[in-house]
């Protein structure tokens, strides 16, 4: 496998979080693949300074952290805490050497039926953390999640509403993850793909497939690429005549692949990449 | 309980599904119920004729008959085969007493990841099966499933898909099912309400609540009336402001309530629906 097949693949270490941080950073450098997806805890576990120092002297490109977000408190300590986590996401983001810190915004309080209120608080919270992270280099983009998350999880469903709350605010600041898990049934969302790159909004790129049934909880349930219901080449084809040219992450939750050895999943994940996103 | 307090009430056959047929009318008679949603495999079990001269005995109107669709099959025997099912499933809602026949799609074919083929196969079997139903007295009722079963069930996952299919054919032949659970994160679905209403395309409004977790599958977690995220006074009032005034019917799939004693469950989802809706 050449790496130029690789050049636009970034791994995101959900995929493969049985790997270690230096485990990940060897295999990339074994494959062949130049760029990596963060995820807060694990960074938070192995070190901040020792995984920028660890990627950085691997040559490895931070795509993203994931991630942020979770800002529907309405309980003032609760939103305050929030809002301080996020800040720190932030300076994470920008010691790591990404600009892209992806949002995943929050569900509904317990108790609430609330979700137009919820989007509020939301838009409000942006508001104090976009200047904040323009000021360290760091992009927020809000991810839009399957409308099955909406109740506890993610209370922005669509691209559209993703938009409405970015387009607040400098593109600079807060713009939208594109991940095709959560928009693929959505025949609005390529012209949401569309506005958001007339924007300057697609801040990241993310590819997972849709497999069934769904496992409980529908939390990891991602299909590896090309397993599923969802075509790839056409999702990478809205993103690109959006005028998208950067790195295409792939990020599964999937307790299958979890189960196998990181290194195989990892070296077939670049595999169905080229495979099915490529070629 | 007064029986004013129920007149709009239509309790799905498949939230109690644990009830034989005549069980289900001698509850009803029992709780002052007087409208039912029947589906067509326990009509069919009980038998058709039967079954009508037994709601006809109890003074019970039949509200909708599920399901008919299917409708995405490529393959032109089994499109066929789709096709004369659906136009059985006219006569029977005929023979019940029903005008509204409710509509589930389908999903893709295996192995096809063309969700635009899939709901123009729809389309076209709409143009067939409308007319026929018109004779019969009928109308289609084209049913949006949340996007979670997009892939493996219901390629329709919108109102506006919805509205987009059944426009191209006259209200009385097919409109669409408003069903809470299913539109419910969607802030575009009001606005689709609205437009439906002004057509004279709801053809039934149905409720389920929305709980957490999924269960594997997600098929059977529709939550009780009241125990989770859905405002279901608030789903009531965009359905009449423009301009329903029929049966609500609360349909409930849901592996707790069968667990149940039937005639428990409905006594529970009567007081649930006025306590969450009426009053």
């Amino acid at each position: 496998m050449s790496t130029g097949d690789l050049s636009r693949f970034s791994i995101n270490q959900m995929t493969v979080k049985q790997l270690s941080m230096p485990e990940l950073v060897e295999e990339c450098g074994r494959l062949g693949i130049g760029n990596v997806g963060l995820w807060r805890e694990p960074v938070q576990s192995y070190g901040l300074e020792a995984t920028a120092k660890l990627v950085r002297d691997a040559g490895l490109t931070v795509t993203t952290l994931c991630r942020g977000g979770f800002l529907t408190a309405i309980e003032p300590g609760e939103r305050a805490t929030a809002l301080d986590d996020n800040r720190l996401a932030v300076d994470e983001a920008a010691a790591l050497g990404t600009d892209v810190l992806v949002l995943v915004s929050g569900g509904l309080p317990a108790g609430s039926r609330d979700l137009r209120g919820a989007r509020e608080r939301i838009a409000d919270a942006l508001g104090e953390l976009g200047p904040y992270a323009e000021e360290r280099g760091v992009k927020l983009a809000i991810e839009p999640l399957h409308p099955m998350y909406a109740a506890d999880r993610c209370v922005v469903s669509t691209l559209a509403q993703a938009l409405d709350l970015a387009e607040r605010f400098p593109a600079h600041q807060v713009g939208v993850t594109v991940d095709t898990y959560h928009i693929w049934w959505d025949d609005t969302a390529p012209a949401q793909i569309a506005r958001a790159g007339a924007g300057g909004r697609i801040h990241t790129f993310q590819l997972a497939d849709w497999t069934t049934p769904l496992p409980e909880g529908v939390l990891n349930g991602r299909g590896q690429i090309g397993d599923g219901a969802i075509d790839m080449r056409e999702w990478k084809g809205y993103v690109e005549a959006a005028g998208y040219d950067g790195t295409i992450e792939v990020e599964l939750f999937n307790d299958g692949l979890w189960a196998r050895d990181g290194r195989e999943v990892l070296a077939e994940t670049a595999r169905r990449f080229v495979e099915h996103v490529i070629r």
